[in-house]
């Protein structure tokens, strides 16, 4: 018995997990969650955003979330790293966000700053939409796929791509601004100063703008207009329809240059459910070049895909 | 000196070289070629492609071309490898042309075709943009890069993808048809059926078919639009600049979605030379998302390419 006591006690060293802690860093809240090796949050905090922070109060801030999960969920020595998503461009050395303007925080060296906190453990950054695609990899629609692409239809369009079976963050490093190629030369502006951008056709702010000209009503959404061309509503189906098309045309570029295996949508407009993922699989056909081409799916982790897509970062970087 | 001269022909039979036979198949002649570890080419042959060729007789010419360098050239035990180029696309297992239209090649069993007149010599196909990307890579403008884009501007856009410093050919294996993404949403009619792919704003026929209207004269090519321009011509002038300003946005679309380290430019249109290149290096800076981006250059290897990079597929199948 004795010896058999021992032998367990082994047996839970050796199975004793790692965890990690995932922070997504949004305009509005700061989600964080400890994340297990299995890729399960065992604990969750959501805290307001605070404007106008510096880029050392933030990690202050993040510090004091992490010493909570320490405290009660993980301790230090199982801790095996800090992800930190971030909506914004980040250097090819991922030490600094380069411009993430709904936090303003500009050339700011974060991950250092988050890092004089923990001696120990590493601390990674990441771009948010990138976060996500990994998050898919290792829990949602991509896993198992070596070559994939996540396209988010919020207020702007982000998205990540996943190459040999890793997140892909650019050729020199710069990551990959999938909203920013351009889908209509000559088109309308683009926050980002191009014509023409698949934000500007694809985004879920075109819906809405196209929606509150339509309806002469400024309080009109992406969902109102979705929902009125399901309730059969001509200027909305128009609206729509023009979207879907648009929408299309994006994903079958992106077919025709990368052919993946799985091509995943998320964000506000991917709610639209099969009403829009039955249209664009229709226009997609039309348009692809190859016969049997990339599968066309809802992306699968939706709020979470920050924390969890952060969590990864250090066991997408050992690959 | 008996040991002496021993370890010499040991040495000698160390450092052999191994020899692989490229094909390059176009529509009007096929080009071959042997060529050494070093990526010499030791000897040549170019052919009138036989116009309604079956794969069996094509494979038989084939065999006779590669017979005659082995008479000539090479010994068959030296003969590692043997690459055949073709302006199609190939199907994921990489032993079919589906669809290569100048050669009236369809569903074409070529890999097999070919392969049977070669016991112990890997056969390999590959899609002739492809072909000239991995040339590039080998011994061109790629050479030490990890992520590359090569695009031929010629009667139509093809284009090869290197990442992670292997040739790319999709993530299903479908291959990358570079020239139809769609770069004007809603734009001109491209052979594809797709409208406004880069093929109808890029290729060198955009020029050609221009300046025939701008001149009302049937016989102007890409490269009469481009010596009028470069000697004033106003109208001339105007249809080079738009173009320019279409391959900017192609350009900076790839950059935005693949950042890669570097673009290569190949056909007809390329040989404009800096009058080209600076005028697109000048639009790429004002649409790409990152300050620091791909260099812009010409491709090197002309028209030894398709030899080069068929020569080549084996080492990069063994990577």
């Amino acid at each position: 018995m004795a010896n058999r006591q021992y032998f367990i006690e082994r047996k839970e060293v050796l199975i004793s997990y790692m965890f990690q802690i995932g922070f997504d860093i949004g305009g509005t809240n700061i989600a964080a969650g400890v994340v297990d090796d299995s890729l399960n949050i065992l604990a969750k905090a959501d805290i307001p955003f605070p404007k106008g922070c510096t880029c050392e109060s933030l990690s202050l801030l993040l510090k004091n979330i992490a010493d909570m999960f320490i405290r009660e969920n993980v301790n230090l020595s199982e801790l095996d790293s800090i992800g930190v998503a971030v909506p914004g461009s980040i250097d090819p050395t991922r030490e600094h966000v380069i411009n993430a303007h709904n936090l303003g925080l500009h050339n700011a060296p974060l991950r250092a700053c988050v890092q004089t906190h923990f001696q120990n453990t590493p601390v990674l950054l990441v771009n948010d939409a990138d976060a996500a695609a990994l998050a898919e990899l290792y829990k949602g629609a991509f896993v198992g796929a070596k070559t994939a692409v996540l396209l988010t239809l919020g207020t702007g369009v982000g998205g990540g791509i996943i190459l040999n079976g890793r997140l892909f963050t650019g050729g020199r490093g710069n990551g990959v601004e999938l909203g920013h190629s351009i889908l209509q030369h000559g088109g309308n502006k683009c926050t980002c100063g191009n014509n023409g951008c698949i934000e500007t056709l694809c985004s879920a702010s075109r819906l809405a703008r196209e929606g509150r000209c339509a309806f002469n009503e400024d309080t009109v959404t992406a969902r109102v207009v979705i929902d009125a061309a399901k309730a059969g509503d001509a200027a909305a189906k128009k609206i729509f329809a023009d979207y879907v098309d648009a929408l299309g045309s994006a994903v079958a570029s992106i077919i025709n240059m990368l052919d993946p295996e799985i091509i995943a949508l998320g964000g506000g407009v991917s709610h639209a459910g099969n009403f829009l993922f039955d249209a664009l699989r229709q226009n997609v056909s039309g348009k692809s070049f190859f016969s049997e081409y990339a599968d066309i799916v809802p992306a699968q982790m939706g709020n979470d895909a920050g924390i969890i897509g952060a969590a990864m970062l250090k066991r997408n970087a050992n690959l």
